[in-house]
């Protein structure tokens, strides 16, 4: 990449107009705003539209003084329509950068490059260099502006997708949009960053999908047994079909392989399964479990570090208000800084636990502090 | 079932003899202890055993009084020595009642049988009718007595399997220790079990297993980019493979129906994705998707009842000790209790994200009491 890509990026100015005020597009607006850019919203659904603007994610396009010159224009629909409206911006809007932030890179840039490449003049030119690709990696299983907000994107990847007709003006402002609203920002080609969603992305929610469709016939005296594990497993299977089926057609090319590799995982589990008394049956099932051990542990922590190991104390409470904040206000008189917290909680119990993780090294007398204070601990 | 097995139970009175002191059982020790029963420990690893000895699960079974008579013995082994330690258990015990709690339950009771029908006299017969197998569905991807507590199987299911021959007093007796130890009781014919468990724990962990194992040679850089989604799919995949080697083994037969139903789903699927422009293609991909939902929203809330729907808000605190207290002093001071509650929390940055469960109709008004008192609620 051109090294001048490089050069520390400046905030932005604004105005910003985002175009798709779903749940990534409002998020975006609502950021923005809350770091007081203007922003101009659009939808094609003038109900989405009217969400966004109720919860004060910017102001509607069509209330923009008619001079409106956008420094930034971020297209926040599905990757279907994501290309044909960056085309679009990129038309409208002649001096503005434009970038979207779907979940697919090198489709959007293709579609972009071929309305360059079919222009016929001045009338339809399509100024590549003014577009960079990018997708924060901020998704909810929730969807929708009804479900935006402004810190959506606070330590999360944000992965920004440079090609060789690049401005370095454009990924500048872009790189900008990210850090503005606490993305941390990974730069890869398209093609590279739709092959490591594939995986990390679109891979998980297909398996995740799978599982939980076999459970549609699933007796309900079964499903009553259904632990933390299955929930886990399958709590990303209540996502958005439209928008999936928009992923995994324009990744598909990328979910082919790893998806062949599982199948024929399964193929020889299934063998291994039907004879597990068979000689080596037993190394072939540790092996599956092992490589997963593999894998999984090779999964960095919650914010790009490698894997912190905190350590683990639960804490049991009166299943009443305040009881977990009085746990929680000892531990910061202890000036003990929480890391992370579950909490075990039954409606009809009367008591709760609290899983409470801290750095190791504050264990042992968090937990002797916190059972001389009367908590009941259990490390 | 014989409906004398219904009677109401009372609770153990002890002593009670746990063989095999993993989390399972130093889990069922301290359970126990905690309420003043007798418990009694032993392990074929003497630092097993020495471990649940230090964390108080019990007495090692070596210091029993010479005439010590148990009530009930527990069997906390693996499936693959349970049935032979549930044998010599009710023939060195001739009152005890013996119960185990593997995750399969045929195996073990066919292992029973066996033993019982082998047995040529009175020095080697096995009565059982004094066996019943359980299973309390409280295990965590760690393992070890290190990790046992009290109330792990605290609101959980706790699953019992009846026989033909089984004596009522010895169905009574595992009642009680299930339900002394806070569990809740589901009772199940063995293969009814066994199948059940296929789908809602052995198969995830497979399916969760063979998506983590797909990581071992991704590139840190794309693993940079996992968010939610993925850690939550292949959190068990950190599961122990030496333990599941034996539950899948004995559990086979279960497990083969619901896997070739997944690999004849991804064999469609990868049909639709090498030709995703092909007429029915995206039809293909949003079923998929869509039967995902539909089988996720079947699975129970936490606590076997219906799944409720809780309202979600976020709350903006400064990450340093005393903050997440001070919030869920003031939200107890409302008089609203918490459901369930997520950090959002970086090491490295001043800002953490305390998403925040609470009854739907308490919602509205905890927003603006909290934003109220200064607060940075995103709803």
């Amino acid at each position: 990449m051109n090294p001048a890509l490089l050069k520390k990026s400046a905030h932005l100015h604004g105005p910003v107009l985002v175009v798709g005020t779903g749940l990534l597009g409002a998020s975006v607006g609502l950021g923005l705003r809350s770091r007081g850019i203007d922003v101009y919203l659009s939808d094609a659904s003038p109900s989405a539209e009217a969400v966004a603007t109720d919860i004060a994610a910017g102001v509607p396009l069509a209330d923009a003084p008619a001079d409106l010159a956008p420094e930034l224009v971020v297209i926040g629909a599905p990757p279907d329509v994501c290309g044909s409206l960056v085309v679009q911006a990129l038309r409208r809007w002649p001096h503005a950068v434009v970038t979207d932030v779907a979940s697919v890179k090198t489709a959007v840039l293709d579609e972009v490059r071929a309305a360059a490449a079919a222009s016929t003049g001045d009338d339809d030119a399509v100024d590549v260099r003014r577009y960079v690709g990018s997708h924060p990696m901020a998704g909810r299983e929730r969807s929708g502006a009804v479900s935006a907000r402004a810190e959506l994107f606070t330590s999360a990847p944000w992965v920004i997708c440079p090609h060789d007709d690049l401005d370095p003006h454009a990924y500048r402002t872009v790189t900008s949009l990210a850090m503005d609203l606490g993305g941390i920002v990974t730069t890869m080609e398209p093609a590279a960053h739709d092959e490591a969603v594939a995986l990390v992305s679109h891979l998980p929610q297909v398996v995740s999908s799978l599982l939980a469709s076999r459970l549609q016939d699933t007796p309900a005296a079964s499903l009553a047994l259904a632990g933390q594990g299955l929930r886990d497993v399958t709590r990303i299977a209540a996502s958005d079909p439209g928008l999936w089926v928009q992923i995994l057609g324009a990744n598909a090319g990328h979910l082919v392989e790893p998806l062949e590799g599982m199948r024929a995982d399964i193929e020889r589990l299934l063998s291994t399964l039907r004879a597990p008394t068979a000689p080596g049956a037993r190394l072939d099932m540790a092996q599956l479990i092992s490589e997963g051990n593999v894998g999984q542990a090779r999964i960095p922590g919650k914010h790009g570090g490698p894997a912190q190991q905190f350590a683990w104390l639960t804490v049991l409470v009166d299943d009443k208000p305040g009881q977990i904040a009085l746990l929680l206000t000892e531990i910061g008189q202890l000036d003990v800084n929480l890391e992370d917290m579950r909490l075990g909680h039954s409606a009809g119990l009367p008591v709760g636990m609290v899983e409470i993780a801290v750095l190791p090294s504050k264990k042992q007398s968090l937990v002797e502090d916190l059972t001389g204070r009367g908590w009941k601990v259990v490390a």
